[in-house]
């Protein structure tokens, strides 16, 4: 498992020998074994607790959308259409109107919105749900591109335009800080081209990551409904001016393609790394028994699980080598080893998997720092992905250029584009490559200006306002 | 809205008044609104932890089910049949295998033990997973019979049948004190009859709740699968012996049903009566402001708050008249109501949801009775619960007694049955009632015996060892 030599096989294999996956009967869909889906639980628990604080309560609707329903809002619609599962039969009957398994809630969410929102006071109307979706996959890639996949999806609604941008925007920045704080993974947050924007959106905002074989990976999206759907599902309110006005709406969501990121990121030829707030253990403590000191040594070992609230104690017959390699297989942050040195000594040793440090501590040591060090692993996480990401994102000024790039290591490229589709169109028929976003720059919340009027368009040598970046994605 | 004088329609206008539910459309499918799912959530994260204690790791598998791999076991492929919503077409062309919207899982996990248990080392094998589950239902009733509902569904493997027989027996325990200590609902912990059982099963579990119509409710069920589906899907370990045997299973889940059984069972004229440990809120805080006192009046109900981790503090502009009754609706188990004559004296006024009483208490003495109070509310609800369900038990010996009961006010009925099928079929077909089960006496686990050679069945007079629970059911 060489992932230098060959990204894709070095992915499908450790996902296998982690035991995290396994493939479902249909194509395109994977079982979650247990030790990824407590990755999950925990990424979830985190995002919901984050959801919950911007107010948003929870939810759940029906899996099965009417397709009348779905046709309602026509580049929704188009957009959605070629990737649905249809359920025609149920109950022993054919049905007399066929049913589109949610690829997502927009429309059925967006006819009880009409019912529910009377009034000004009724706003902002906040909801999420935790759910499965499906969406037809001609080219699956565990956890980046599956027919089934798990996903939150929030849909909320506004008085007026600047309330809904500022959600918009306020979501955006709460999925960046969970890639980057939890997850530690660095990215772009930008704004989405017209072509590349959500079916019936007015604008969609992304979390755009870079993945170790250079193809881009969109991490999150955030998007700005303005009133598309409101005038679609006659979603309206009565303002305090006594006038029935369209609410602003918004949407967003971020999915088990999160675990994917994670996993292509940090791992490494030995298996996966993982963060230590999404990891099923902190610690695993590894006990190296001499003649006679089993007993001494588990008790001693014991002693320092109490101090590490989600940590292994790993008492299995195996060897001491085939823990080590085990635990670092699956991507556990710290390793405790106790042997007769660390027990007379009182001394632990401890291996960081991040950065493959071995250092020594005492309990107390340990105990004091053990924050510190999750963080200290959080921070290198992050600063390694980001080194990678800058390292690899290329500002092109000619299009000979940006095809050499992509030709030999690919990357991210940031390069200036006059914004036309069929510029866009041609590069990506020419390339593979596509728009991933405009980068809202350093000052939060803001998309990058006009730098200056004399830049030109790779592609067609025009005009061209602002630098966008680009990359072959997933 | 008065219970007493017509359950259904009672029960139908509480869930929309308490505004916990609208109604899909798709028949037979509903949306949980916050609230409610406010509810499932706190069961939900109760649930889990319960049966993480047995050992049992969350997983996810997919919700489509190739139809061959439902049609391997046989009586499992007839059972859910009828029920079964069928995806022909997806991604824009004909399926060339139907798929089959999960009803249940067992085949699907099923395919994979085969594949991932080898040895004895590998058992008991445990796994859950919390999904959607589709069963199209002819004569819906929200969250007793729905199309789409949530639920959580356990899969077992083990080596010998005392072993999952235990565990069947353990997680049945598991729910019965969910129902009993948390939820306050009393039932019978029992035993299906051959007709009733889980199409696949050696024996099937069960917790029977009778609700406020004289009507049964299965609250849960916990399967012996016995080697049925092990040998269709061929799932073998090796045993110490080296000898290949085949596993022993379980499968046991529990739903939203739960939810309208909380609603039917402890609601009243007035509006929902929740359980502490599931209420979204346990305490809500009425603020009575006087002349001029408002500031002072918040100051102090903010102490208060402070007090009661999961209060709400309505400061909203209704009268506290609305409050009151608002909060009631609801079924918010605490209410403190805060005015001038409180703050003066210290002495909270609080009125206990359940019972209807108002005390006064101070600030110290709620805090520090605050456990106390939840679990008298809890003991009330169970006993209330229990009253009501024994006074409607009736010990019948005659079959005109049976028909008789019936008729009028219905419940459950405890009757000598042969054990025959066709007596239970003509009793189903004559009185519209089922055998709900054969319940667990005291001594827990175990199956009630023989009490005398000289019972009879109650349809065709022949010798009954075992006194059976009918009723008419949901």
């Amino acid at each position: 498992m060489i992932k230098e030599k060959n990204f894709s096989e070095w992915y499908l294999e450790t996902i296998i020998k982690a035991d995290l996956i396994d493939y479902g009967p249909v194509k395109g869909t994977i079982i979650f074994k247990p030790y990824v889906y407590r990755i999950w639980e925990k990424l979830q628990s985190l995002v919901d607790n984050e959801i919950k604080k911007l107010g948003v309560q929870n939810v759940y609707f029906p899996i099965f959308i009417p397709e009348s329903l779905l046709r309602k809002e026509k580049e929704h619609f188009e957009g959605f259409t070629p990737e649905v599962a249809v359920v025609t039969y149920a109950g022993g009957e054919e049905l007399q109107e066929k049913l589109v398994v949610r690829p997502t809630s927009e429309t059925i969410m967006y006819l009880y919105f009409a019912k529910w929102i009377k009034s000004y006071r009724d706003l902002p109307f906040l909801i999420n749900q935790w759910t499965n979706v499906i969406r037809w996959e001609k080219r699956p890639f565990p956890f980046l591109r599956n027919t089934e996949f798990l996903w939150q999806e929030g849909h909320t609604a506004h008085r007026d335009h600047k309330e809904s941008i500022d959600f918009v925007l306020k979501v955006l920045k709460m999925y960046e800080e969970i890639y980057q704080n939890v997850l530690g993974i660095y990215g772009f947050a930008g704004k989405k081209s017209e072509s590349e924007k959500f079916a019936g959106a007015l604008a969609t905002y992304t979390y755009e990551i870079l993945l170790p074989d250079g193809k881009a990976l969109q991490g999150c999206t955030s998007h700005d409904l303005g009133q598309n759907f409101s005038k679609v599902f006659n979603i309206r309110f009565q303002d305090q001016d006594k006038k029935l006005k369209y609410v602003w709406q918004t949407s967003w969501g971020i999915t088990t393609r999160a675990l994917g990121a994670v996993i292509a990121l940090h791992g490494d030829d030995h298996g996966l790394v993982l963060p230590p707030k999404v990891s099923p253990y902190q610690a695993v403590i590894v006990p190296i028994y001499g003649r006679a000191n089993k007993k001494k040594i588990n008790n001693f070992a014991q002693e320092i699980q109490k101090e590490i609230p989600e940590s292994y104690f790993d008492v299995s017959s195996k060897t001491p080598g085939y823990k080590f390699n085990f635990w670092e297989l699956k991507g556990v942050p710290l390793r405790i080893e106790i042997g007769e040195k660390e027990r007379l000594t009182k001394k632990l040793t401890i291996y960081r998997r991040d950065n493959q440090q071995r250092f020594s501590l005492t309990k107390e040591e340990l105990k004091n720092n053990l924050d510190n060090i999750f963080k200290e692993i959080e921070d290198n996480l992050l600063e390694k992905s980001k080194r990678f990401t800058l390292n690899n994102t290329f500002s092109v000024s000619s299009y000979d250029e940006f095809k050499k790039i992509l030709a030999t290591k690919r990357g991210f490229l940031k390069a200036f584009w006059c914004e036309n589709k069929k510029c866009e169109a041609k590069i990506k028929e020419e390339t593979k490559a596509t728009t991933r976003c405009l980068p809202i720059q350093d000052s939060r919340n803001k998309i990058q200006e006009t730098r200056s009027k004399k830049y030109k368009c790779i592609y067609c040598g025009r005009k061209a306002k602002n630098e966008w970046l680009f990359a072959q994605s997933y």
